[in-house]
């Protein structure tokens, strides 16, 4: 039984929290939050203490530490609890600054403790299993990737002001995502965006539709969309394009019903939001953190996983305020 | 060239004239109509003269007809129409008496001439790939067929007292494909019938809801269901299950456009009725009859398989009236 | 918190243990099962005691107990738990034998206590929602329910020789889902059947291929069909027709992906079986008993439904036998 | 009737000429090609005559012509034809040089006659129904377009070295549609493309794989991609994404058969190319040609349309070859 510590018990925590309590493979010891409440009720629920987050990461009876703080703490904790010999998951992203998170995974790399971020859908198992195919060689070299991604509705502007703007924290996913499917990196980025869902967030400095071009060194090209608004559901979809096929992974509807009458035929709206949709990811997300722990093997998406999506969030950003695309090294 | 003439210049025979005129392979020289605005439209329109049915029954310059004139003329028609050497099309059904029919066969076998019965269905693209996967033996030995048809909207009750009744007008195009899906004579018919669509119906003497059981000698299973209302369009499905696999064939909408809007996915209704539905299978239809015509090939369905589906429409009729099952002869 | 004694640690034992264990209303006390091997592994996995059934039964810690034991201890569990004054959750059926049934819910009658039979197919999350909107009249009065269920590979001729034959061990889901959707009591019964998957199941005296025809007072007609063997999967779908519109609940595939090539277009299997398949139903159908009874409020599917589905079984296995309907009380 | 004078009996041509005979609204008077074979047995099979292009331009007796000969004779042909006072239908592009667009449009407005470019996909059913509805407001307004262009197999290098190359070649539908969905003129184009699918493209001075970003003045986004190479058909999809909506059209499978077995389900490729899909649409493109002939009015989309769509293809060439996006005046 890997022995767990849970730092952070908002929205993510909770999630991360209840599956430690039935993998069936790991024991969660202790929670900490900023505040009280959220912590001690978590902690009540899922039969394990209420500590501080120094104190988590240097206890003795705890093997590995889940971060669901806020991502301007990640950075630091997972400093300390790799030094203090921990196993790490980490939501993403490390930090907003590249420059950070490169110092970061250097005292990773010096620990010698393994690092996973939580890039959550290259575990959803419609995504995955489109990966797996791409690999087994069911559509031949891939050639094109096409991701939409659309959240259900906008965040409040005062959000957004420390979110690092859409690319980092929303496209970030996206962009995981790309590399994830190409299976080569991006060199050369082209972005475009707008506000054109709530001039809010345009007035916060930020832009709430976007399309980014990838390309890589082969010619391999990627074309990611965003929109902070959509009145379908969380729309998470992608399709790769291959020399001999194209694999595609849809969203998943509420229900299967179907309704038919005169106004024609009607399924469900997609999943509300991250929660449903992706409840399956976070499950098998954990599941394979767990067997890394247990087994001694590196977790994936690794630090540097998150470092290179975070290049590319950089890049997006820098092509959309110039006007110009970026070039990036392979 | 082929040459062509027609008997009825309906609804029905305006699509046969029409394809016809496109076909490349026939010529439509003379059109015949009780009504002579009917029959001078259309000749008119596609460039052929207006006769007598006589006439064109008669006539040295055609060689072949369609009828597509009143059900209860067809008998007379086609045994004319035989005897004067004509190859002929004639629309379902030869009769609604089966001994009628088995009278007109006889007259048919002894012409000489071909006769292929109008099952249009058997010709509409999909139905017929899903047939030719069976054959190719691509689910295995058949096993259980579901056949579900829709009228679109109830036919006034004066046309169901003349028309047969509803296993005899409507569920008998389902007979003739359970027929040509099952492989094998149906030997048992169990019929349940309402009438929860129009009171209009019941006081006709008729229903407009029904369920039909039909069993091979081998086992086999067909299950018919018919509504004469659909409010989503001309409802027009089937599957087959088979021993290693399942084929089916849906329905097709009128465009293939979805909206996706807080109600979820709408995609749009089926095609109104048969002539939308059915265009690609009677064009195919009257390519095969002319085909055979050309090449002196018997025609698929003939009178025999006209006859077949009679006699089980007349057996659910039957178990409808006493509440039993019916056995046929294989 | 509703203490909860679960009698068989089986593979249906073990997945409603598992959701009381992660439910938050309730805690599993004991598990009792006569394979000792099988009870400690569960309650060992779960926190819980191991006890005998008759100790779970007379424990004055334990306010519900759930029945997963073999279908021919049911009956008597079932009485002996009401006794003791619990509340009983029980695996479909209460017993194979209609007459036993009744003596066993005049006991619970007497009892007081409340009874819940595990028809899961109700709880499934698209099942309950196609329900809710016939019943919020989203396709006007239902007129034909068309129910298609059919198992990926066939029980050992073994098993079947138990079961009550196909109508009482398979498709007695089906009976009850026809009476969930269609509203009304079925009145009349049509039963056709055939072995046509496997010999060893007609030599042990059952059918693997089944089809019913149902009809009620006021005309509905539900039509069920049934096969042992799917090779694309468990499959499990309905539609029902009514005036004004069509609802129905499609499988769930495995993924979302679709892969095309040169072939097609091509999506996953259904889910593999009912382990699968009913997981979000074994959840709420727990969460309802549960919540009825913290309010005590009648459970449903009650005893009553478990006895009017036996009867459907009933009168469909004598249709089949005697290849005449049957005729059932309203 | 309108008097009809085909210039070309190619593979297009022969589909404008069958269109006229079956139109109910014109005649095909004339047909005139290079090669006398094609134009005698078009005119042989359509009971038209043939003549030279200049005498059907000159006939007294004819009303409008399609030019449907080779792209670097369609200015000529039109600037004469409107001359001689014929409407004029012509396929795309006018030419390939933006300039040379513009001499024609000039000669064309002076003369007052009526000239359509052939952008067929405005006409395709689907296409057209969802632009109606995004002009009805079901969508909201449109924020972001997404086309999805795949050619099921690369034209041969001879081909690619006088089509002008891909975006002026394929990509110009494309650009076309972007205009009809976006309903503004877009400002700035960003292009990236390679060659992956034949190195004897790439060999020839083109690419097969590209990808255009199209952004407007008021912010809205079109993404394009396009592949010369496509395993599952002619692969023809947009969606539009709108402030409380989203609409898209999908592609057209050859039948509606799907098979389930052990490996999953399957549905038929899309359409294999263009004549098979578009189909309708050439009817209903024709229809609406004639239609304004008859009618006096102006037909859409106009020569300012093909002009406009080369701008944009132009744009993208310059992108593609500078790495650096191209703006345009609105």
């Amino acid at each position: 039984m890997i022995r767990v510590g849970l730092l952070g018990a908002g929205r993510i925590g909770r999630i991360h929290g209840g599956n430690v309590a039935v993998s069936g493979r790991a024991r969660l010891v202790a929670v900490a939050d900023a505040l009280a409440d959220a912590a001690r009720d978590l902690a009540t629920a899922l039969g394990a203490d209420v500590r501080s987050a120094d104190a988590i990461i240097a206890a003795a009876d705890i093997d590995a530490v889940l971060i669901c703080s806020p991502t301007d703490t990640h950075a630091d904790l997972i400093e300390a609890a790799v030094r203090a010999g921990k196993a790490v998951f980490c939501e993403k992203p490390v930090d907003l600054d590249a420059g950070r998170i490169e110092a970061c995974l250097r005292v990773v790399a010096a620990s010698g403790q393994p690092l996973m971020i939580g890039f959550n859908r290259r575990f959803d198992p419609s995504f995955a299993e489109a990966r797996r195919r791409i690999l087994a060689g069911e559509i031949g070299p891939v050639e094109m990737v096409t991701i939409l991604s659309r959240d259900p509705s906008p965040p409040p502007p005062s959000y957004v002001t420390r979110s690092g703007g859409l690319f980092r924290d929303m496209m970030i996913h996206d962009f995981d995502m790309a590399r994830f499917l190409l299976g080569e990196e991006p060199v050369e980025v082209h972005a475009v965006a707008s506000c054109l869902v709530d001039p809010g967030i345009g007035a916060a400095g930020d832009v709430d539709t976007a399309a980014v071009l990838l390309k890589t060194a082969s010619g391999k090209i990627a074309q990611i969309s965003n929109s902070r608004r959509a009145s379908y559901g969380y729309d998470q979809r992608f399709e790769v394009h291959g020399a001999t096929g194209m694999v595609s992974a849809r969203n998943v509807p509420v229900t299967t019903v179907e309704i038919a009458t005169v106004a024609g035929f009607r399924t469900d709206p997609a999943q509300p939001f991250f929660l449903e949709r992706y409840a399956a990811a976070y499950r098998a997300e954990l599941d394979h953190f767990l067997g890394c722990v247990a087994d001694g093997t590196a977790p994936s998406p690794s630090g540097e996983d998150g470092l290179k999506a975070q290049k590319l969030a950089d890049a997006a950003t820098l092509s959309h305020q110039t006007g110009a695309p970026v070039r990036l090294k392979a």
